[in-house]
């Protein structure tokens, strides 16, 4: 059981949208922020907590519960719902993005790719009937195939190479899927014809949903914000589209902008454990000095639990003494900020004014540079063509 | 507003008793254990999450607060109920114990405490009268006096001296305590006659409560138990008596039976960080590869956050991924465990059947020695003496 219906359109000139997914498990309402829980919780939070957030759907990583506890185990306990308590739904990457970037690459082919854990050097051979089997043993809501992911400065070759092979693995996924929606992964890396391309062949195969894979991965904000629209443009409208591991706030705005209906990212929860507060003037580093004394919430508007009760000073505080508390009351707020924000721009969608909303929000927030991605990014460039089999 | 009623005692052979404290923010039934948030937050936990787990009263510590975030911004925010947002009841040490445990001790006088704090080095001197600002300042409802603790293995005169001191002390804080409830504290190491001298002349001071302290601070545990029932059978039966920094589960249960009403301890949640789980036979340490796939709670019988959710699989793989929610759920566990523990021994004594209670619970529960101050222990017994003025 999925569905997608759209209930709104912007006017031109975005390519903005609202809707609605329905899954077995509940609905969702786009634009949505998924919370990344990569290894079946959503760091230092409880379900309950998630939810009270506003978010309807959270997100698992298949390769890291692949690799511990292992997806049989989570199977004979009941699934990953009951183990994590969480029972709305739930999507899981298929450990595409994981294999190509955390874990060590050996050989890649049709059939599979190779890979050595990054936990203990274990080798593993990952393949797309493997992929959806992961995910069907979890039992989680949308699947994702297994897809070839090349870092975001991939040559035209290997990256036409890697898409060419990401629709055979969609295939082949969608065979091995049974019952379980699987979307389909448009790559192409940063190149618009490839991109366009890739679009166009998965559109034709009328998957249920849509991802926009290989951004945020080391290419530049201005390539990922080109390719975008070039893909939503030759995506079905009734779809939906997902755009993988983006996004900060100012992603978000400008994602929605280009036809993005999800999106999912660590750097709340990640951002949070570092201090670091989400607000629409950007991010605010709660271990400053000028916080140390001041009674207000760090974001007036906010509703989240940690609005609600705690001044910045109790915020600083805890931060300053690396209290544990402090760490889940920053990710409650960033998540929260997230869900908000695309709350907002569903309410602005709606009332035909996104294009103002969009212009104001952008010209007020001082974005900040880094991604969340960026540790990984070095590492992964420097080995990622030597490994293309 | 403080008063205290007893509800029944238990048949002789033990001392146990059960009662009421009552305080402008709320009761307290006894026996009681309070969870300890040393810096204004009980680690990793929310308020309602505290109050979840059966606790009406808990602990801050005068003498971190002191040094951070400060005793006047706390109160400039409106006290610590506010900054931390827990409206029951608190109870603030002193800081005596840590200061002379914990910062680096410089010259002791009948003035007061010359220290250098163990963050940055600063020096303080703390005097009785700045305990009392420092806990009026907090805005707390139980406050404990300045008092001179000693290893547990001092000679007779050093905790004669000590013992003298504290009593001159408590008459120091009384005056500058205002309206504000001040326990006194029993010192006079593991000294039969200067323990039960000291109790009668603190007796005689007609306080509103009793704090038994300079025990679980290097001595023996037989020395603890021989010391507890000399001191709780001078103190007048219509005041509470509070064993400071007790216990473990089987702690607990022999001070209960030596007629000690209170208890605070870091040890639920110290332990719950480490994954080390209270229950019936003893600790349960969560990462060994026996829980791994266990479909059941760590305790059946206990109705804690954890347990009525959470498998033992699900809490190891937390654990085993350093996954914060992991530390959450086990400190929570620990504490309901030890609140419920006072629970079963308040209707054993009310039924009249608690001699067999202790008898049937110590003879299952396999204790563990280490004791949470250990670690604190070497380093101060070597230099305790040096630094006595």
């Amino acid at each position: 059981m999925f569905s997608f219906q759209l209930t709104s359109s912007d006017l031109a000139p975005t390519a903005a949208r609202t809707g609605v997914i329905t899954t077995a498990r509940g609905e969702i309402r786009t634009p949505a922020f998924m919370p990344v829980g990569t290894l079946a919780t959503v760091k230092s939070m409880l379900p309950e907590e998630v939810a009270a957030t506003g978010a309807h759907i959270l997100l698992v990583n298949a390769y890291h519960l692949y690799l511990r506890p292992g997806h049989q185990l989570i199977e004979r306990l009941g699934g990953v719902h009951r183990f994590m308590d969480w029972h709305g739904p739930i999507l899981s990457d298929s450990g595409g993005f994981q294999v190509f970037s955390l874990a060590r690459l050996g050989r890649v082919d049709d059939h599979g790719v190779r890979f050595r854990s990054h936990i203990d050097g274990s080798e593993h051979t990952y393949t797309p009937e493997l992929a959806m089997a992961v995910q069907r043993a979890l039992g989680v809501d949308i699947a994702m195939p297994l897809d070839h992911v090349l870092p975001g400065d991939a040559p035209l070759e290997p990256a036409r190479l890697a898409a060419e092979r990401t629709i055979r693995w969609y295939e082949r996924c969608r065979e091995a899927a049974g019952e379980l929606t699987t979307f389909a992964i448009v790559q192409g890396g940063v190149h618009p014809g490839l991109r366009q391309w890739h679009a166009r062949e998965l559109a034709a195969l009328d998957a249920p949903g849509y991802s926009i894979g290989g951004l945020s991965v080391g290419e530049s904000k201005e390539e990922m914000w080109a390719m975008t629209p070039l893909v939503t443009a030759e995506l079905p409208v009734g779809r939906p589209r997902y755009l993988m591991g983006v996004g900060s706030p100012e992603d978000l705005v400008n994602g929605v902008a280009r036809g993005v209906d999800m999106f999912d990212c660590v750097l709340p929860t990640r951002l949070g454990r570092n201090g670091s507060l989400f607000t629409d003037d950007g991010r605010a580093t709660i271990r400053n000095a000028r916080f140390r004394e001041d009674p207000n919430p760090i974001d007036p508007d906010c509703d989240c639990e940690n609005c609600r009760r705690f001044s910045m000073a109790y915020l600083h505080h805890l931060f300053r003494n690396d209290e544990l508390l402090g760490y889940r009351l920053a990710s409650i707020h960033n998540i929260r900020y997230l869900v908000r924000l695309t709350e907002r721009m569903h309410a602005a969608i709606q009332a035909g004014r996104f294009s103002d909303f969009a212009a104001e929000f952008l010209s007020r927030y001082r974005a900040s540079d880094e991604t969340v991605r960026h540790d990984q990014k070095e590492k992964w460039r420097r080995r990622a063509f030597e490994t293309q089999g």
